[in-house]
């Protein structure tokens, strides 16, 4: 292939793919030499059969734009190519796949892990980023390679003071979510091949961390409303060689259950004894519909649990801010930390600091656990409109997750696809379990204003329950080949 | 002790240590005792006695609030013990006291990575990123687990463009800065064990990412001005299974050294003789004092190199906001993304994309980089008048770093320790070397406006050299016993 063509090729891919729209102006040709070192011949030899095929069009005394095109263009199946030796998948195409569904936005989000955007103070919020930017020191932006900004921590410090735990501002590093800060915990207190403790079910996240840094998990079963089997927990830290845990405490994804104060004590003090750190993930601890929880922290002699929180669940889901109150391991997470990501943006601590300095952020909490709770009373009544004693359901106090359990021959993948046809993704249970268990239960999402449309999705659910049991009464009433 | 003994205890820590700050409110009697679950009784007790201490002030129908102390207050030792066992520090503690030498604000900063704050333009970014926030669609802070932002993404590919790169905007994945998208890129391209390619000298935070994902490096001499040594990679590779190599090929840190053309498209056809991929390191990119030097990825036909940049330089330091250029890894990049750290914060992708569509952006890059430039030349004169050939000095293209070759014997640690006493830091050459070698090197920063402060303490540096060289001559003059 001569060099303009070649040159002709590079720029379609990029028309192709949108990296160059309609309107957009190409580089000159004095611009295109400079860039590409080729000659003027060559550039305008491209750009000529650019415009022959109509993808390009020269305008008087202006340059290079791109045309609109007259039929499709389709990338070139080069760029798309992969390399399966190169890029291991080493996390469960499943969970992905699943992820997507709801991103679509026509999709009702049963399958969702986030609350609805309308729950949220968006223009305050923004308008405290704009002028806390504005006010913010520029030596803050390039000396932030710190624990992160003092006044956030110091305010973070107080909040865990009014849940009734005494957390220094000095123990909290600062990260870009919680999940940063879940994974830091779990690097600096194992090394790959180690065994961590986890609830079954357990969040995703949780399963895919553990799978990306080449831990193995031991699998603690989990009750719906109070959380860890402590006898179960107690044994296997007996027999196996456990290095940390990783439990959510307070309205656990998926099933939404809070273990009681006594058995957070004796959670700590298990724990204590086999001298194995508590990696708490406590990202929905203000989602409370009656008292606040306590965290198993506030029940730590130790210095053995590292509490990690976020603002991503209860006032700027998108902003990327959460925390780890780490206790004796916060220098290290520090460290790592600085290792792997360096620092958390400065504007965004800046802008939540602020916000967080007003009153308002008591009243917008209290606004959005009023409305979670009578979101979750609302899908409770057309759970048991269109389900009728079909399933089991839980009933958190918190939180706007419900977990749903099935007759055992129930197939909630298959469900999760019948549903999706419909423009309803549901989180179905395997995708909570490294064993792909849990095939009969789902987890719905009522963090929603819940409409008619939730409820008509709740119908649908129904629905396919029905059809998907009488074809298997009709499999069952066959007789055999 | 008794419970109202321990819990002000408790709280006397976090009076201590400002977690509760002079005028702050403590909680009411009636919120202490359902936060702690104890008896009006109880923490009536414990506030009486930390009033009686002087700790606290009881104000008539107000509550209790934190007093200013009378004498100061430490901190026991209990809160910031340390178990050397569970928090081994795996990252090299040189490293991180000379990075924690430059965040003293009245040090003259010449140990510096970063470039001045006051050459950014603040005020405008502030601008931007609070009006992107108040126009952003909430959707999109729920919706974001995803490669990044389109806009943005398509703009950064049409900087390529103007570099003379096809880059595709859906190879590209936004990252919370440089240093994830790096350390991404070694986690999808590597395991632990693995061998990496490495310039010598080398970033120190490309040293830390490999030594913190349990990687070995192999090392390639790296020359002042042209970089990596081809001949020394070529033979490193046939002996050696190197997995990836991380190089920076233009204005090396801490070198200067930019790779030439030819160069960069023999080191792409090596790399691919070896199917070996590059994590091309390329944050400094924009900061050309002459023509903007090209990528390896401009000469890359077989989608083996990753390049990854960054606003942290050029535009917005503290905001995080990097990405990497994958080609056909980004798929991985994306989920491996998605499992350590979920997204990248919304509203700083949006303020950063709104900012880039403004003609301003470039208008800042001429102002930046002639800054720079004049920097360079001052920094050089200063050399030049208060060393007067006592070391060789780098002279690259772009960027904001000097390096500086000492003869033999000076030892650029026992230099660091002496100027910082003077209140001056510099980057000492063994931070750049697994080994710590290049001792007798300095990595100097001129990416401040070179005041007078700048110069007295170059003058510093050359008082200090002539010190250690009159020393080490005594010493050398001296009998042996």
């Amino acid at each position: 292939m001569r060099l303009y063509q070649q040159l002709a090729q590079q720029l379609e891919v990029l028309l192709g793919d949108g990296t160059l729209a309609v309107g957009d102006r190409l580089p000159s040709i004095r611009e295109l030499c400079a860039q590409r070192k080729v000659s003027p011949a060559t550039a305008m030899r491209a750009y000529e059969q650019l415009e022959a095929r109509d993808l390009i069009e020269s305008r008087a005394r202006s340059g290079y734009y791109v045309a609109r095109p007259p039929a499709p263009v389709t990338t070139p199946a080069g760029i798309a190519r992969t390399r399966a030796r190169k890029t291991p998948v080493d996390v469960s195409d499943l969970v992905f796949e699943i992820l997507d569904s709801v991103h679509d936005r026509s999709v009702v989000p049963l399958g969702s892990a986030f609350p609805a955007p309308s729950l949220f103070p968006w223009s305050k919020l923004a308008r405290h980023l704009g002028s806390a930017a504005r006010r913010a020191d520029p030596w803050s932006s390039v000396a932030s390679v710190s624990s992160g900004h003092a006044g956030l921590r110091r305010q973070i410090a107080q909040r865990y003071l009014r849940r009734g735990v005494s957390v220094s501002a000095a123990e909290i590093v600062i990260t870009a979510g919680a999940l940063e800060a879940l994974t830091l915990c779990l690097q600096v207190l194992t090394k790959p091949g180690d065994l961590v403790g986890i609830e079954s079910p357990s969040f995703h996240g949780c399963l895919q961390a553990i799978e990306a840094l080449g831990l193995r998990a031991v699998e603690i079963p989990t009750h719906p409303s109070e959380g860890v089997d402590l006898g179960a927990l107690a044994l296997a830290l007996e027999r196996n060689d456990i290095r940390a845990c990783w439990f959510m405490s307070s309205f656990q994804n998926p099933l939404g259950a809070t273990m009681p104060d006594e058995k957070k004590a004796d959670l700590a003090t298990l724990l204590a004894h086999h001298d194995v750190a508590l990696i708490e993930d406590d990202v929905y601890a203000e989602l409370h519909f009656g008292a606040a929880p306590r965290p198993v922290k506030a029940f730590d002699t130790e210095g053995l649990v590292l509490n990690c929180g976020s603002f991503s669940k209860c006032l700027a889901p998108g902003y990327r801010l959460g925390w780890v109150a780490a206790g004796p391991f916060a220098a290290a997470i520090q460290r790592r930390k600085i290792t792997s990501s360096l620092a958390t943006s400065v504007p965004i601590q800046e802008g939540i600091a602020s916000f967080l300095q007003q009153d308002a952020y008591d009243a917008h909490l209290e606004r959005l656990r009023t409305a979670l709770a009578a979101q979750q009373t609302a899908a409770l009544r057309s759970l048991q409109q269109h389900l009728r004693g079909a399933c089991r359901v839980s009933r958190p106090d918190g939180g706007y997750f419900l977990w749903l359990e099935f007759a055992r021959e129930t197939d909630s993948l298959a469900l999760h696809a019948a549903l999706l046809q419909k423009g309803i993704s549901i989180a179905p249970g395997p995708i909570f379990s490294p064993r792909r268990e849990f095939r009969n239960c789902v987890r719905i999402n009522c963090g929603h204003p819940w409409t008619v449309d939730f409820d008509a999705a709740i119908g649908e659910l129904g629905a396919s329950l029905s059809a998907a049991a009488s074809v298997s009464d009709r499999r069952r009433a066959a007789p055999r080949r």
